[in-house]
């Protein structure tokens, strides 16, 4: 019985896939915050190489992969396609599910796909060292292990509640040589301001990007990175959906739906993009973004410009939004803790070619463990979206039974304590966050 | 370049080999300590079910992998096997360094490997419950995984030292469904009388066995579960170098030397048997078996008949042993903390087909962060014990250049505790325990 298809070193694709220029309307450009006008390169180039910055432009369809970002990343790629026989089973639905295994990077998820990247095209031009910050510690991780790859210094500001809770990640990313410490932070002015504020506040993915941003910005040796949002960034994890096509046709199959959990957006684009080509000369396709219920920036916010962080530093985004200044829930799935959403999921929403839905984390934990208990392997939190995402759409019409695919994004290894949590009855579902999401909604930018 | 060979699930193995027959000199049988006459399976059977006690005592050379185990190892299975570039590089050395990446498995070590045939033949028997002991947790999560793929209830007694230290392996278990308590616990017998003796003892591999018999042979439901040391643990295991020998053919190499860290030395064995008649017939290999220099039973220990556990519950093996009731300093390679040796990789060294040597924990974990840096994985601490071998024998003639193969039994993301502590200066090399070896070994049965 087919279980898994992988690929060898050699089929590994060598183009990237950018849906910008297949994007019915396409995208509505960054804009200055000052100006109101679109944004160029010339000014984002303080944060960001010019490697970056033109694929994160481009309108080309297909971009080489340098040679020495695959070699990095034949360290785990081609990633395995596996066959949920178990959990179908379990569901007793006739659905076939498949997942694409991004537990197998040597952090446990799909982050280092961008991060490798990233820290290449920084590198070539000569940049020393990198700022960022980490939500649940993946992406942390991620640059951490790309920068010991390509020699750089990186620096990481943690969402402090994430610091506390994953102690395991921040040895991670201090054993690949990383500066880690919790958001917000006394090293920045952002940090002390809101330390100040708010002595007691759990911090947030938008904090700690106003305090990376702020270390670049204020260092002549430093770029920023970001893990998500970014069109670059979905462009490189679009090798995910890429290897994914040429394993499933392997298998013999295509898929009517598309699974992935939604934070910033990245693992459910990276695995969705390379499919848009074919949804658009009419294949039937179902593409299925899952998002936390307790930060629902595709069900609950608002298609809006708005700034990427806190202190109001990136560019303004066009994007679903629960404006920049919402602080999130302390939810165990750090990584989907984020006020927006990428610009191309945000269009692919927009366009009615993706369908959000939200989900509650303690049925998202309970689909994980019954995961990990048919298919063996523990689910992270974030995943564990999917996989509730993933049961939902195989037993919701059992005489329809459907071939769906999701992005199992990350293992849980590193992630037992919210497990432990869970099974102590610690953890309870959020409700949508009304009030403060009318508050922060009341702060977004007027254009 | 050629960074990693992967096999498809259709090309793994369908046969484990069983290296017993082709041993000069055979095994020493294991004997009954109340007769001291060599021990039939059915003594055996009051814990161990007949499938894997022909398996202990077969002297067929290929022994079918039933389907059933081979699809929950697909899982996983086969693993890669990656070249070190990078790691040669930062050593400035011309030998090639292979590593089999045992790592990828659910719970990140080679020991699923055995637990899921365990698991297998023990349902297939209606065995309803299985009693084990695990000592830095990868066994005991092995089995808590192969356990809930055949619908078993599992027991684990974990080392104390690991319990405390290690907390993510604990909620892996239980994720998996298993019962997991430290030991000494007061659960048993042994348990009560080592407890009331010793309060504060970070116990050790000996007692927890002995704690997991005794929980076996006093429930009907209930059979016990050994991750290394026995004969069919090492047949199971050979699915690594069974695939290891393929993937290298396929790259077009031959080792000239095989690595492994050996503390029940199953992952080491695993590797190193299936090349043993090429060894047999003329092939020049030298295998290294890699020991701490603070439970040095290969090179600081006895061969003779003693003991697996300190209640003195089991039969007798003829092993190299440093004497069942010693303890050894707690050490975070948590799995190289026991006092005996397979009696197979025992007669690989008497018969000078194995070099044993030993290192010190602080050299390995150097070798470990080097590791990580350079290859981008995170090893186990035992698995640093592999790699410091590895880099002994790649720079230790540089005008002599060989190819070496070690096994890369498992990464270190769920023990990231003692890199902290390494990290911190906490941790200490231990020197050879010379006197309480001496008493331990005063204590040898009499044969």
């Amino acid at each position: 019985m087919i279980k898994k298809i992988v690929l060898r070193d050699d089929e590994m694709p060598t183009q990237w896939y950018n849906v910008v220029p297949d994007l019915p309307n396409g995208l509505q450009p960054p804009l200055d915050p000052e100006t109101k006008e679109p944004m160029g390169p010339d000014k984002l180039a303080a944060v960001f190489p010019m490697g970056l910055l033109e694929q994160e432009m481009s309108d080309q369809r297909f971009i080489d992969i340098p040679e020495e970002v695959l070699e990095v990343l034949k360290i785990w790629r081609p990633s395995p396609l596996v066959r949920a026989h178990n959990l179908e089973k379990a569901l007793n639905t006739k659905a076939k599910i498949f997942f694409k295994n991004e537990g197998v990077s040597p952090v446990g998820s799909h982050k280092p796909n961008s991060a490798v990247a990233q820290a290449f095209y920084n590198k070539k031009e000569g940049v020393k060292r990198l700022a960022t910050e980490t939500g649940a510690g993946q992406w942390g991780s991620a640059l951490s292990l790309a920068t010991s790859k390509f020699g750089l210094e990186c620096k990481v500001y943690m969402v402090r509640v994430s610091f506390d809770q994953k102690p395991y990640r921040k040895s991670i990313m201090q054993t690949f040589g990383a500066d880690v410490i919790p958001s917000p932070s006394t090293d920045t002015n952002t940090g002390r301001a809101i330390l100040e504020k708010m002595p007691d506040t759990p911090g947030s993915l938008g904090i700690a990007i106003s305090e990376a941003l702020e270390d670049a910005a204020t260092r002549d040796d430093t770029k920023y990175a970001l893990g998500s949002v970014l069109n670059h960034v979905i462009l490189h994890q679009s090798i995910i959906g890429l290897e994914a096509k040429k394993q499933m046709e392997l298998a013999g199959e295509f898929p009517d739906v598309i699974v992935g959990c939604c934070g910033g957006g990245s693992n459910f684009a990276g695995l969705a993009v390379p499919y848009v080509p074919d949804y658009l000369e009419g294949k039937k396709i179902r593409f299925v973004g899952m998002e936390p219920a307790s930060c629902p920036s595709l069900t609950g916010g608002k298609l809006a410009y708005d700034f990427g962080d806190v202190a109001q530093t990136t560019p303004l985004l066009y994007m679903y939004t629960l404006g920049h200044d919402f602080i999130p829930p302390g939810i165990h799935a750090g990584g989907l803790r984020y006020h927006g959403m990428a610009p191309i999921v945000s269009a692919m929403v927009r366009e009615n070619i993706v369908d959000p839905v939200k989900v509650h984390q303690l049925e998202c934990f309970e689909a994980g463990v019954l995961f990990a208990k048919t298919e063996g392997i523990i689910p992270a939190p974030e995943t564990c979206h999917a996989i509730r995402g993933a049961i939902i759409e195989a037993t919701k019409d059992l005489n329809d039974p459907k071939t769906i695919l999701f992005n199992f994004s990350g293992h849980g290894l590193i992630d037992m304590g919210s497990f432990d949590r869970y099974y102590a009855g610690e953890l309870k579902d959020y409700d949508y966050p009304e009030e403060e999401i009318a508050k922060s909604m009341a702060n977004l930018p007027k254009i």
